[in-house]
């Protein structure tokens, strides 16, 4: 396992950790702005929302390669299925091959997939499960020709109905086993996962096929189910073990802090919560 | 699986349904007005809350049986660990002793126990699940004595921090198996458990540990982590093929219609509530 005590080169932003996307809420800054914040920092990985790179991904791409600070992957493609999908199956694929685009644009290896929760009109998970499965073979091999590598991030059983109906990481797994591609992994995000007693052998499973690890921290109690995470070390996720075992899975990359809190870190100024992401990162990671 | 629709004979409420918990909420009824409001429409189980029944465990066991209605259950077990349970271990373990007293006082078989979360100061949910499987068995012989059988409910996941340490079905049969009493299984809650695709296999692997099944259904989306459960038939939960997995276990008890509903069900008339959860569990369950 890394000592990040001293070294904090693995650490990354995901943008939503400075309120990207609430009006009126957290930074306000231009991709540029917080590419620079982080340069400054240190922090080497950053991750956008497409709708902050939208037009303007090749830009922004080359403008964080030249001050030193990596994309390291696009958050995220369309959901596929459930309530909050477009309605016909055309624009779903349609905006899901332009998201691996952007990701390749922005020259970041990784475009993350929420799926999406149940399918209206249905009950349970499978058949939800089966139309992921079926639209992300639609896509993958034009994701293999850019060079793009999908993260099925399975997100908590809370947001089974309308977000994701994919909620563990052994069922992220199943897909990938049958699909068996370079360019297909998971996301191993320590919110969505933290309480899973299943999860040290699903990530000894994974192997290389981790693409991505998120964190922050689950609090108790939990106010929102949607944003009131916590900042590492604030909450109850075993986050050195769950690093422990990513990494003992053969995970060498980011480790990328994703917290959407909008009572709390969204209403500070964005440079006082880089700076004690970082320090949370080093002593709670 | 059993037809239903004809027959209903295996409904049971939990008191909970008509807002049972929270002031000036729900029915205002006493347990002998809602004993009778179940005899009268032919409900023949009940599961109370010890508030309810605080004291008086003896006469409404008596009065239920005196009219056909069977005291199927007791909620619950004190919380074992995490931040809510009693700080002093001794006051839990005579708690818990107590709650299994009131259950055989009430001539109910099953005391069901809801774990409590994560203990304070740790971290990950293994330290906890410790504390529950040793709190267990310090109260196990004394639940065999008084033949009340002890009913592990593993809830919902986005309950981990504050109210249950144990999320899984597999986790509550990986305590049963170290155990191997007559006396200790679990309860199966929709609510708790639609989401996991490991279900099946665990219900198949339970066999007649099943000391209780409940349901609702999940709403998409929730307004609230607590009180926002959905009547059968207005959510997405696969009601009918967890019904049928459960069955082929060999489950051929009560099914208990346990719902939290502040906004929506407590807020009408009891009568109504009892007569809507009637038909909805011929339709959709």
């Amino acid at each position: 396992m890394r000592d990040v005590t001293q070294d904090y080169s693995c650490l990354a932003l995901n943008t939503a950790t400075l309120g990207h996307n609430m009006a009126g809420m957290g930074a306000g800054w231009t991709p540029e702005q917080t590419i620079e914040a982080c340069a400054e920092r240190g922090i080497r990985g950053i991750v956008f929302w497409r709708r902050e790179i939208a037009g303007r991904a090749l830009e922004i791409g080359r403008y964080a390669h030249s001050v030193g600070v990596e994309v390291i992957g696009l958050c995220r493609a369309p959901f596929l299925t459930g309530p909050l999908a477009f309605e016909s199956e055309r624009a779903i694929l349609d905006d899901f091959r332009y998201a691996v685009e952007e990701t390749a644009e922005l020259r970041a290896p990784v475009l993350t997939i929420v799926t999406g929760g149940i399918q209206p009109g249905t009950r349970g998970v499978s058949r939800s499960l089966a139309d992921v499965e079926r639209l992300v073979s639609d896509v993958l091999p034009y994701a293999e020709q850019c060079d793009v590598k999908l993260a099925l991030e399975p997100l908590h059983p809370m947001y089974g109905g309308d977000r994701s109906c994919l909620m563990t990481t052994r069922d992220a797994l199943d897909i990938c086993d049958r699909f068996r591609s370079k360019h297909l992994g998971i996301a191993v995000d320590v919110y969505h996962t933290w309480w899973d007693t299943d999860l040290p052998r699903q990530l000894a499973r994974a192997g290389d096929r981790i693409f991505g690890y998120h964190v922050c921290d689950w609090l108790s109690p939990t106010e929102d189910m949607l944003l009131d995470r916590g900042m590492m070390g604030d909450g109850i996720a075993d986050l050195k073990g769950i690093r422990r075992d990513v990494e003992a899975a053969g995970y060498a990359g980011f480790c990328e802090v994703e917290i959407f809190s909008s009572r709390n870190w969204w209403q500070r100024r964005p440079e006082e919560v880089l700076d004690v992401m970082i320090e949370r990162f080093q002593t709670f990671c």
